[in-house]
């Protein structure tokens, strides 16, 4: 690992006053963290997603959790238990509305903190966070605007503090193969990638309930998720799909996304479902979702590839991120969990990929997936909270940093842009400031 | 069938007369043909894919192929034999060059001709054997510019001669299935379509020599075919994908194709290939392809869906025509050939398609599919066949029309155009000149 990409107290203070961001200056904790080999954790949100962090950090042995925060005190107390159970301090409770989180980051003892609330308030708390010289674990998305991931951006060069995207798809074990793969050659030189986030989930009542209604206080994700379906027409979720793409094509490190075009289909689900849940007098029955059932973008890159991107969370499916490797010797897909290689594989004959999955698997799944894989989303949750501690731990950039993070939910507004003038390609802005071309792989190389 | 889809003499006679177009005035011989039952039918081009068509046309007992044209004497002696061994009168040969075609077209005992030929002849072999008066069985893709796409349309409409697009993948037994289902509504109302044209045509020698030669002289497609990787950029082929999904979603028949975006990657796999097989001296090794190795497509639809189209003739992959048919009701996709419908199948959970395959089969795979089984393309083509001859002798519109050629096949240019400005969308000509919003389903109906 390069050393420009340590973090340093002096750094930190420098690059803040330098370019005078308001920073509410925290005693930078790191250091004595890495003495004690104990971090602790705050966290903002601890609905289902938040809870699920919890669980998995309060299980490991560098970990305390000292604060947690969350609107609804309910969510609160039920983290602080299986906190307590864990055997560890209880942690204090911020509940008291929107902006408690504030209190919670002005403490002095958090060396890192997780960020699992709805998407609008993901960029806000980061910065505040990061501005109080916490690092920071994201959930996906980063942001849903451009103005959120330079915001991101900046905030994090300006105070020197991290930001990691909680991308757990990332960590899927044949989705880590595949990268040995590509980046052995086994493929040959990247041509293209396809991957997406269909995954329905009308039908399992996360975006309306029972009786088809959303919004507050009716359920963990109809309470603000659905939202954005009313007003928003674009790919909103795509950073399970584009992950482990952007790692296969190391984008931001030799390689970045160039342009995106998006093309948007008409939108009938959750206007039908309220309708057939609760009939045409149901007072949500006469909203115009302007959000479309199924979104498609084609992505270009510095290095000539292309990328198809899917996202549906309406349409009626099985669950598909729809991955696809190609490059000029051959192509794994998930579909089937089958490879084909020019030269080893008889013409037109796919192999299932076992044997492949075994010869390429990961280190990480190698040495600790079956630890892992009894934890959450069969184990992919586990190696992306491991790697935010032992980011933390190690005082370094995470593999998975505020660039990616940028870059990769930059395809939310981005896509919105694009189908709202009817597929006109749309360039992604450079939030490394050119510094893609020299930038060296993190992710997965230690 | 509507009677104005009829064509008579008189109509002929008078469209022609109207419109000025320089027709050569053949004996209208589709009349004389119902009457004894015996079409008779002559090719132009009997390669590879005509001749297969001769082998299959040869069987049938009402069909009589008094004519074969082929610049290759060879070509035309081998398909000579096969009709005069299926007990057939002896074709006469026309081998006296390019323009041969022209002698063959003037005769005035053939009822309809087939043209099967490199690309760049249909158009102009297609329009000649209208204006002679031939019912016009043309293999795909049907043109490769936008002008001839409208060569094609202006002649059959001023000739009153049909020209049907042989489109074999239209009668896939699954494709056909699935249109049942789509027209009685299983998949509720059409969103989402994916189809295309991936097919290793390297590695099996198509495109090139094992010497990694190409061009006049070295094979049956490498002659004429790799050519066009040079000079264009864009799907070269889209019509065996484009097909089947046009038909699900009443394309030309309610519907119509709006735009489309192409996205074209580096081009990799054909100079590569040439220097492995014959090093950096090898005479075509410093030709520059302008054809990328993958060009996806997004068409929308006037209907609001999208369709994603995806083309490589170069790429180490097994052969994929990649189709997925999605509505607001469930998805079929041919990769796993299975199903998923709301309210039948538990939540995200895949079933086998072959329940539906039986429910669902199309009346003309129940009725033949033994005897069509065995002939080629696994018994696509005898249907394609059969519905051209059928649609001569019952003188009506071709189930697969001169609307539907164009509109297929316009996909080349169009994504040529749109690859070319960096995947700006490009508008689709209205071929119909309006009548998509009226015309009825021919396909698949009778």
């Amino acid at each position: 690992m390069p050393d420009d990409t340590k973090i340093s107290r002096k750094e930190f203070v420098k690059k803040a006053t330098l370019t005078g961001v308001g920073v509410s200056v925290a005693p930078f904790s790191i250091v004595q963290a890495k003495n004690n080999q104990k971090v602790r954790i705050g966290f903002i949100g601890v609905g289902l997603r938040g809870t699920s962090h919890v669980e998995g950090l309060a299980e490991r042995p560098d970990v305390e959790i000292p604060a947690l925060c969350d609107i609804r005190r309910d969510n609160a107390l039920q983290a602080q238990k299986i906190v307590e159970e864990a055997g560890l301090p209880s942690p204090e409770l911020y509940t008291q509305g929107e902006t408690d989180y504030k209190r919670m980051l002005s403490r002095d003892d958090l060396d890192g903190v997780i960020i699992a609330t709805p998407w609008l308030w993901h960029v806000p708390m980061a910065v505040e966070a990061m501005k109080t010289g916490k690092y920071v674990g994201l959930e996906v998305p980063a942001a849903t605007t451009i103005d959120g991931c330079w915001d991101l951006v900046k905030t994090s060069e300006a105070t020197g503090m991290p930001c990691m995207l909680l991308e757990n798809a990332c960590y899927f074990r044949n989705i880590l193969a595949v990268l040995n793969m590509v980046r052995e050659g086994v493929f040959g030189e990247m041509i293209h990638a396809r991957c997406g986030y269909n995954h329905d989930l009308v039908s399992n009542n996360v975006l309306m309930t029972e009786g088809g209604d959303f919004g507050p206080g009716t359920g963990a994700e109809s309470n603000w998720r659905t939202r954005h379906h009313i007003n928003r027409n674009g790919d909103l979720y795509p950073t399970h799909g584009i992950g482990p793409v952007a790692h296969w094509m190391d984008i931001n490190r030799g390689n970045c996304f160039k342009t995106i075009t998006s093309t948007a289909t008409k939108s009938r689900i959750l206007h039908d479902e309220i309708v057939e849940r609760g009939g045409h007098n149901h007072p949500k029955a006469d909203i115009e979702f302007k959000q479309s059932d199924l979104v498609t973008s084609t992505i270009t890159t510095a290095n000539g590839e292309s990328i198809i991107v899917t996202f549906s969370t309406t349409l009626p499916q099985v669950h598909d991120q729809d991955y696809r490797c190609q490059g000029t010797r051959g192509i794994w897909q998930i579909g089937n969990n089958s490879i084909y290689l020019k030269g080893v594989n008889a013409y037109d004959e796919w192999e299932p990929f076992d044997k492949y999955q075994e010869k390429y698997d990961s280190i990480l799944w190698k040495k600790e997936g079956e630890n892992a894989s009894g934890e959450s989303h069969g184990g992919i949750d586990y190696f992306v909270r491991k790697a935010f501690v032992e980011s933390i731990k190690k005082n370094t950039t995470p593999p998975i940093d505020v660039y990616d993070a940028a870059a990769w939910s930059s395809i939310i507004p981005l896509s919105e842009e694009s189908a709202a003038q009817g597929g006109h390609p749309v360039e992604f802005p450079d939030f490394t400031d050119g510094k893609w071309m020299t930038n060296e792989r993190i992710f997965a190389t230690r």
